[in-house]
C-alpha cells in the first residue's frame, strides 16, 4: 500500500481523486487537507461520503503531509502549487500536480500567461503527465504536471494528425465544457439560475489553456502550430468536447485517415476512436478515464471535422492523475481506472 | 403614466418586475436603486437588457426616489424592508413591499420567526397582496404586503376547501420549487453543479413561509389550521408546484370537488381549475401570471390531492405585486399581465 | 383584424406562433390546423393553455382554410410545405412558409439536398424572409421562406464583414443549438436521458442548413463563400450559439470591426450589436426575437471569432415570421414582438 | 465464474446491469438479449461501450439462454416476466426478475392492479428481494422478485418505525424521481424538452406501486398500513427522493428516532442513516447502491418527516439485483457493488 496525501482535497478536482483512489487496491489516502475545511470530517463537507470517508481533514501543513505520505496530489490553484511542489519534492515525496505550475517548458510563456515563476528549475525535471505521449518519461518523473482539461481533449485529438505530419500548423479548437471545469467555489456566473438553459462563450483569444494545447501539439508536429482556442460553458456538471477543424497537407480518404488514428491509438487503454459515422458524446464517458475520438472528413478530402469527448474530472484531471500515478509506480496503467461510463 | 421604483432592482425580483414593466402600458421606471452596482447602467449588469432597459442605476436614496416616483416597489430582504417601507409611506408613496416584513398580522407571531419588528404599526395597515382573498381591500392600500412564492400556491390550492368549511384542519403540503426562489446571490449549495441532477428537501418543520400560509388559511377556514409545510429544491430554474394532501370533514364526489373549486375561481383571471385527470405541470406556466390547480379524489372519497402549480418569479413575487398595482391604481386588474406560457 | 391561419400547429414552431400572434394586437387566429390532433381543442394537446386558447384545431383542409384565413404560416415538413403553398397561393392567401422548401434559389441545390421540387416556378416568386438583408421585397411578397434556425444566426453574424467585402470567403460556423430545434416528435435521441448531461455534433459535412447558409453569404459577399457547418445538441430547450471564425482580408482594429457591425444594424430593432469585452449568452434573448452578436478580434488584427445567439423558436423561426408578417402587412414590425427575456 | 443473462438488455436497467456487473469479479455476462437490437453489437447500441462491451446482442431466445448461463436477470416489462420466468425455471436457473410480475404475493392483488397473472403458484415461491427484510430467504430462493424502485425509498424509509410499531398506519409518500425511472422508449412526455424545466406529479392514487408499498410496510408493521402515495416526475437523469410524513404512536425524542433508525441499519452496509440535521441528497447517491435517510422530528414529538433518497437505476433496481446475486450465491454481499458517488 502506497500512502498518499491530497493537498486541496476539498475542491471538484480533490473529491474526484478521492472517489477513484477509493476503489484503488493498492492505495492508502493518508491526508486530506484544506485551508477551510481543516478539522471537519471529510464527510461533513461531502454527506454523501458518510460511512465511506470519514477521515478528518488537516491543514496545509506540508511538513505533516511529508512524513504521512509517499506521494502528493496537490489540487491548488495556480501559483499556490509552485511553492507547495517544491516543498514536498525536497522532503523526498513524489509529486502529481493538478494545476497549470509545471505544465509549459518555457518560463517566458509561463510569466506571459500566469505571473512570475518562482521555481523556475521545477520546470525542467517535470513531465507532462500525458502517458499518450510521455509514457516513457513519466515513470522515472518525481514531479508531473497532469495536463489541463480542454488541453487533453485538443491534444489527443489532433495527436495522430500531428505526429503524422499531415496537418496545416493552424488549427480552430472550438472547445465546450460542463460547469465542474470551473471550479467548486460559489461565483455570480456559475450560480445555478446564472448557467442553466444558458450557453455562452468565454476568454476568446486570452484562455490560458492555449499556450499549453500549443506547445504539445507543436512538439508533436515537429512545427510551430498555432491553435485558435474558443472555451464554451455549457449547463451540464461533468464532459468536455472538442470540435477541431484541420486542413490537411494532402488528400486523404476516409479509410486513411481512420487508419492514422486507429494505429496510432491502437494500443492506448483510455483512447477509443469512433468507426467512421458515429459521433462521441460526453455522455458516453462520464464518470470514465475515457477519451472518445470521432472523425469526419470533407467530401475534398482536404479537411477533417475531428471530434474528442472525455469527462473533465476524470480523464481531463484526477483519472489522468492516478493513470499517471500507476505509471510512477510501476503498475499496470488502468488499475482502479476501469468503468464503464454512468449512462444516463 | 405611474411613475415607479424599484427599490433593490438587481436581484432576480427585482430583474422580473423590470420584464413585466416593461410591457405595461401605464407606467414609467423612475428609478431603479442597488446598493452594489449603483452608478452602472441595468444593461450592464444584464446584457440582455442592452439596447432595452439602459437607464442608470441609482443608489438606495429613499428621499431622491421620494421626489421621482409615486409608487415603489420594495425587492429587499426581510428586516431591511421595513425601515424604507416605513420611510417611503411618510413621503406619500404607495409601497409594494415583496419581502416578509409586512405579511404577518401578528408581531409575536413575527418576532419568533424573523426577529423584532421595528414598525409593528405598520403591520395593520399593510394588506395581505392575494387579490384572489383580499381583492376589496387591495385599491385602498397604500402598503401591500406581496405575497410569498410558496405560500401563494399553498393558500390557493386550499381556499375553495377551507372557505367552504369542507378541509380538517391538519394539511400537508409538500412543495418543491425551482432555483430562482432561492435569490441570485452566489452561494456554495446553489452553485450550478451543487444542484444540477440533485434533488433534496430543506427547512423541514423550519421554513419561515410556514406561519403566513397557517395565517391566511386559518382566516379563510375560520378555524386554526395547522399546516405541515416541507420545501424541495428542483433543478430547474423557475416554478413551484405544491402537492396538498388534505381530509375532508366529509364524502364528496369528484364532480362536487371540482364544483367548490370551479365555482370559487371562475370569475378570478389567474387561476385555471384543471379538468378532472389533467395534471399541472410548472411548465404549463412557465413566464405567466397563472396558477394552475388540480385535483384528485380519493377512491374513499375522505381525502384529496391538490397540486397548485405557479412561476415562483411572476404569480409568487413580481407578477402578483403588478397585479396589485394595477388594484391599487384602478386599472384593470390583468393589465401589462397577459401572456401564453413560454415552452418549451 | 387579419385573419390568420397556421398549418400544422402542434409543433413547437406552431405553438411559438400562437404565443406570439396572442399578443399581436392586429391578428385573429382563424385556424389551428393538425392531421393528428384535428378535433381537439387546442388547449387539450397544451394544457397550459386553457382557458387562454380553447379554440378547435380542424383538419389539415386547405379549401377550408382559404376561406377562413388571409394569410397562412406553413408549419409542415420540407417536401410537405411545396404543395400547400402552391394550393393556398393558388387561393389567393399569402403565404409565410417555415419549412425549407422555398428558401434555396437554385432547383438543382433544393434536389441535391432535399430531393425533388415540385413547384420549382414558386422558387423564382419567394422571398427569402430575412428582413436584414430583404427589407425592400418582404413587402410585396406573397410567399416568403422564413429562414433557418441556425442560418439566421450564421448569416447575422457574418453579413457585415460579408458585404463589406473584408472576409476571406471560407468560414468555419461552429453551432450549438437547444432541443427544440430537433422538433416535438418522440424520437430515441431526443428522449430526455439520451440528451440531458450530455453533448454531442451531429451532421457534420451533411446538415441541409449548409447550402442555405452559403446561398445568403455568398449573395452578400458577391463571391462564392464556402461555409463549414457543424452543428451541436446542447441539453437546453431553446436557443442557438454559432461561433463564427473568420478570416480578414486586411488587418483591422477592434473599434473598427466594432464599428462595421454597429454601422450595418444601427437601424434594426432586432439585433444588438454587444460592446467589446461582452459576449453572448443564449440566456440573454430567451423568448425574444432578438439575435445578439459580440466581437473578439485576434491579437493579429486578421481574424475574428464572431458569436451570435438568438432563440430558436423566435428569431430562428416563429417571431421571423411574425416580423416577416409585419412587413408584408404594411405593420410596424416590431408590433407584438417586443419582450424582454425570460430571465432566469 | 457464474455465468449470468440480462433479458431485456437494452432498456435503462439492462444498461446498468452491464455496467455493474462488468466490475464484478465472480460473473461473466454469457448472453444479452434484445427483442429488437438482437444481432447488433451491444457497443452499436451504446457506443460508449465500444471496445468494452462489443459482445453481440442475441435474441429472445429462452431454450438457448438456458444453455449459457446459470442465472438471468429478466429486464422485460411486467406481464411478459411472468412466462420468461416460468421457462428458465424449469429449465433449472435462478431467476433474478426485475419487472412487477412476482413481487405481490396475492393474486387478486396483482390482477386488480396488473391484470390475470398465469403462473401464480410462482407467487408463492418467489422471495421479494429487499435483502434488509429477506436477507436469510433470498440465499434460498430460485426466484427473486426484485423490488420496485419507488418501493424500496418508501420501505426502506418506514422500516425501522414500522417494525417497531412506533408508526400510525396512515402515511403519506410523496415521491420525486428522475426521469430514467420511466425506461428509455421514447414517448411524447419523456421528449426532452417536454421534461426539461418542468415538473409534475402523476398517476395520484393509481400507481401500481402502492400495493407493493403497502404489503411490505404492513408486513413490517404486522398491520395493515394505507399509504397514500404521490409520484412525480422530475428534470434529471437519476434518482428517487421520497418525502414520507409519519404520525407516531407515543411521543418521541429526536434522539430515540435517530436511535431506532441507526439500531436497525446499523449492520447494513447499504443503508446511511444520517445524522440529525443533515438531508438527503440524490446527488450524494449517484451511481452508488446506498440508500440515505434523513430524519426530522415535529416540535410535538408526535409527527416526523423521514426522507429517502437513491439511484432508482442501483439501489431501486440494478444494484439491488447484484446485491441479491451476491447473496444467492453465498458471496459477500457488498461484491461488485462498492462505489463512491459520481459527484457532481
Amino acid at each position: 500500500m502506497v500512502k498518499v496525501a491530497i493537498i486541496g482535497a476539498t475542491g471538484y478536482t480533490g473529491m474526484e481523486l478521492v472517489r477513484i483512489l477509493g476503489r484503488h487496491p493498492e492505495v492508502q489516502i493518508a491526508a486530506l487537507t484544506s485551508r477551510q475545511q481543516a478539522g471537519k470530517r471529510y464527510s461533513e463537507v461531502f454527506p454523501g461520503l458518510i460511512g465511506s470517508v470519514d477521515q478528518k481533514i488537516s491543514a496545509h501543513d506540508l511538513k505533516a503531509v511529508a512524513r504521512q505520505a509517499q506521494l502528493a496530489f496537490l489540487c491548488l490553484p495556480h501559483s499556490e502549487s509552485q511553492d507547495a511542489a517544491a516543498a514536498l519534492l525536497r522532503h523526498g515525496l513524489k509529486v502529481i500536480d493538478l494545476s497549470a505550475d509545471f505544465r509549459l517548458r518555457s518560463v517566458a510563456v509561463y510569466r506571459k500567461w500566469y505571473g512570475p515563476h518562482r521555481h523556475a528549475a521545477l520546470l525542467k525535471q517535470a513531465v507532462y503527465g500525458l502517458p499518450e505521449i510521455y509514457r516513457e518519461r513519466i515513470p522515472r518523473a518525481s514531479l508531473v504536471a497532469n495536463p489541463g482539461c480542454y488541453p487533453t481533449s485538443v491534444i489527443l485529438g489532433l495527436l495522430p494528425l500531428a505526429s503524422a505530419g499531415l496537418m496545416v500548423p493552424e488549427v480552430i479548437a472550438d472547445s465546450k465544457s460542463g460547469v465542474s471545469g470551473a471550479g467548486r467555489s460559489p461565483q455570480q456566473n456559475l450560480h445555478f439560475c446564472e448557467v442553466n438553459e444558458g450557453l455562452r462563450a468565454y476568454s476568446i483569444y486570452a484562455h490560458r489553456h492555449t499556450p499549453e494545447i500549443e506547445q504539445e501539439v507543436s512538439a508533436a508536429a515537429r512545427t510551430k502550430v498555432r491553435v485558435t482556442f474558443v472555451p464554451h460553458l455549457v449547463p451540464m456538471n461533468r464532459g468536455i468536447l472538442s470540435t477541431l477543424y484541420v486542413k490537411l497537407k494532402k488528400k486523404l480518404s476516409a479509410k486513411t485517415l481512420f487508419e492514422v488514428y486507429a494505429g496510432k491509438y491502437r494500443e492506448e487503454p483510455f483512447v477509443r476512436v469512433l468507426p467512421l459515422g458515429t459521433l462521441p458524446d460526453v455522455a458516453q464517458v462520464r464518470g470514465t478515464n475515457l477519451t472518445q475520438i470521432g472523425l469526419s472528413l470533407a467530401p475534398s478530402g482536404r479537411e477533417a471535422v475531428i471530434i474528442a469527448a472525455l469527462d473533465n474530472l476524470v480523464k481531463g484531471a484526477a483519472g489522468a492523475a492516478v493513470q499517471n500515478f500507476n505509471l510512477m509506480q510501476g503498475w499496470p496503467e488502468t488499475q482502479g481506472l476501469f468503468s464503464l461510463p454512468l449512462q444516463p
